[in-house]
């Protein structure tokens, strides 16, 4: 058996013993683990040398060898993530409909584990930490996928997870790393129905779009986001720049920052040319339509291809509208269905805006920054889903859960 | 462009009309929609003798005749299920989770339709209605690809409701039929994304699987049954036979019937012999396995491949099991995550089948043909789903729609 199948296999075998725990035997286990990282720092840390020197000697970007990067304050601030999905409340065993039948059959709906549930992703080791906390507390088995360049940091931390699991009410084998490297290893997974309930990606668009295209099993898409801010005609300027450098600027690596604004053309000749020159101080490079360079000269020249582009970095494409039909009609071509904002003062345009964008989360006047689990209140998140089905928008512990019908009768027979 | 592109972009275009219906509205186009069908039977009728006279040149089978049969009388049923979905709740547009965070961000999570939703089905002409006054109701559009043996009926019913929906606010647009009938124009669908937000396969094991198989557009699987009743040695015999000839007898065709029947040892030497008895003096044909056979040594012989096969006829397998452990382990091999039941006086072992059986909907001490929306108090369906996300169970309307977050501010930016 090859060691995919062999150990979802094993993770399909656990959640037997899962559905039995209590809230508070996983709420144990959980502390365990967030003590265990602590305990087993300089093992973890190690390990982690090793993935960032071959790292650097194959010539990984910076930025990349920076979210792979553990020290002991990170080690603390993943434990602390853990001890937060402690407080957070048991989303398995709720009541969610109870109605007794005219035939006295009573049908209960709660709220279950979903299983087995994978997780592919790239080389960032608090993923395998939170996503192992999350399913967890959520009563799932979990097979974890990362990138091979944090194999050495994984296989560390899950061995602490497991010694401390084996002192726990949870089984071990309910968390389970695949260590196989190569893309053979992703592709069986996504066709493993029957071993995995469900699989998520977390990555780039090129990790996600293979997970989509290949899966055979049910996935949850989360997202690219291509974002977008629309100043309305009527927008105010006190509001709108802070909102618009706010999503650009504030962390332009993540899936909630700006990409693209649109800016209404009478909007844009009164206020474009000195939000442009404050972006320009912040260090992004502006990218515009012929309009938006009518009115800021000194901006570069954006193509078809910037429309598309989740830049991730301090570029921000520029496009002056005629009016709130140009910019949904926008919107609509190049959004990922993420998160999208209107800024205007006038309420007819926002209320449409918020009615016809369809996205996870649609705003007026403020930044879609705020897509994010804790932020919305919701605590830790899995992911952000940018597909409609099950869950959209930040997943919490919920969207870990599926439901099953509870009948019970005295000998009903249907007529 | 093709056919099916087409017609998927024109019912994607139609969404953007959906939106700012009334319930009023909808309910007005489904009350047209109903009374059409009726005004216009002969027409539909015409059309139907067609696609019977095509069926029997070719062969077909006298039970897929039947289900393809329109009369009168059907169509009056078939309008009263449009009319009785007008009396059902509208999903969208309800107010879910209503928060304002510290920074004064207000966050409400809505209902809103899915988009555009596709059924790929077999020769059942009711499912083109049911489907398109369910998708109607729930404010999305509908593209249908139902089997080609229905297809003179389909086009018939279609351009009925086409017209109808002429005279509503509702867009004719939103109702989309694939006329071309071959296997190509399926798999063109499945890999619609973009234009597409969910597929539903309604039919058969080898519809359902390539289906899934082939999809990238996310799917709904909806099921396949191969339901179980267990037995147990402490059962009530004037409960338990009633319970499995009613599951086995009542309508066999049907997802949640009875297809394996376990039997605890003990209650199997006490009874297995006198229902066997009534079940044969019914027209079933049983089939057992060797510890059964002792017992009742006119019954067939059951295969590994029994317990793989949803007969959907008069034939039952027969499994005499040592225990609730052996039972749960058949279920859990064999089983499709349908309706499983346990018949017992013991709170205990009910207890534990409730919770260890990883179904949709578990039974005790009643009939599995219970799992359907409307003897679930739910009201119509759309199909019952066998998977674990979005929708679990008979889906009524509220499986067809999404969730939004609608944030509304005054300038917030995250710090």
């Amino acid at each position: 058996m090859s060691e995919v199948r062999d150990k979802a296999s094993r993770a399909k075998q656990a959640t037997r013993l899962m559905n039995g725990l209590t809230t508070e035997q996983k709420n144990e286990a959980l502390a365990l683990m967030a003590d265990a990282l602590i305990a087993e720092s300089a093992v973890i840390l190690e390990a982690n040398a090793k993935d960032l020197e071959r790292g650097r000697r194959d010539g990984t970007s910076e930025s990349l060898l920076d979210r792979l990067a553990l020290n002991p304050k990170r080690i603390a601030g993943i434990a602390e993530g853990l001890r937060q999905i402690i407080d957070l409340p048991d989303p398995t065993g709720l009541l969610l409909d109870d109605t007794t039948r005219p035939n006295g059959l009573n049908i209960r709906k709660i709220s279950v584990p979903l299983g087995v549930v994978a997780i592919v992703y790239e080389a960032r080791p608090n993923v395998t930490v939170d996503a192992a906390g999350l399913c967890l507390k959520s009563g799932n088995a979990v097979v974890l996928r990362g990138g091979s360049a944090a194999l050495e940091s994984n296989k560390a931390i899950i061995a602490v997870m497991h010694d401390a699991l084996s002192r726990s009410a949870v089984p071990a084998e309910s968390l389970q790393l695949i260590e196989s490297s190569d893309r053979a290893s992703v592709d069986e997974l996504l066709k493993l129905n029957g071993l995995l309930d469900v699989i998520i990606p977390r990555g780039g668009r090129s990790l996600i779009q293979n997970v989509l295209k290949n899966a055979t099993v049910p996935v949850i898409e989360t997202g690219e986001g291509i974002c977008h801010t629309y100043l309305d005609d009527e927008a105010d300027p006190a509001i709108a720049d802070p909102i618009v450098i706010n999503a650009k600027v504030q962390r332009p690596s993540v899936c909630n920052s700006l990409e693209t604004l649109l800016v209404h053309e009478r909007y844009a000749a009164r206020h474009l040319a000195e939000l442009a020159g404050k972006l320009k101080e912040l260090g992004v490079e502006l990218r515009g339509c012929a309009k938006s360079r009518t009115l800021v000269p000194w901006m570069g020249e954006a193509t078809e291809e910037d429309w598309r582009t989740e830049y991730g970095e301090l570029i921000l494409s520029v496009k002056t509208v005629s009016g709130l039909d140009e910019a949904l009609d926008h919107i609509r071509e190049y959004g990922t269905f993420h998160s999208e904002c209107i800024v205007t003062e006038h309420a007819g345009r926002a209320a449409q805006f918020l009615r016809d964008v369809d996205a996870a989360a649609v705003y007026h006047n403020a930044s879609t920054r705020f897509t994010d689990g804790f932020e919305f209140g919701y605590g830790a998140e899995i992911g952000i889903s940018t597909q409609k089905l099950h869950a959209r928008g930040p997943m919490g512990l919920p969207a870990l859960t599926s439901t099953k019908f509870i009948v019970q009768g005295n000998g009903q027979i249907r007529g």
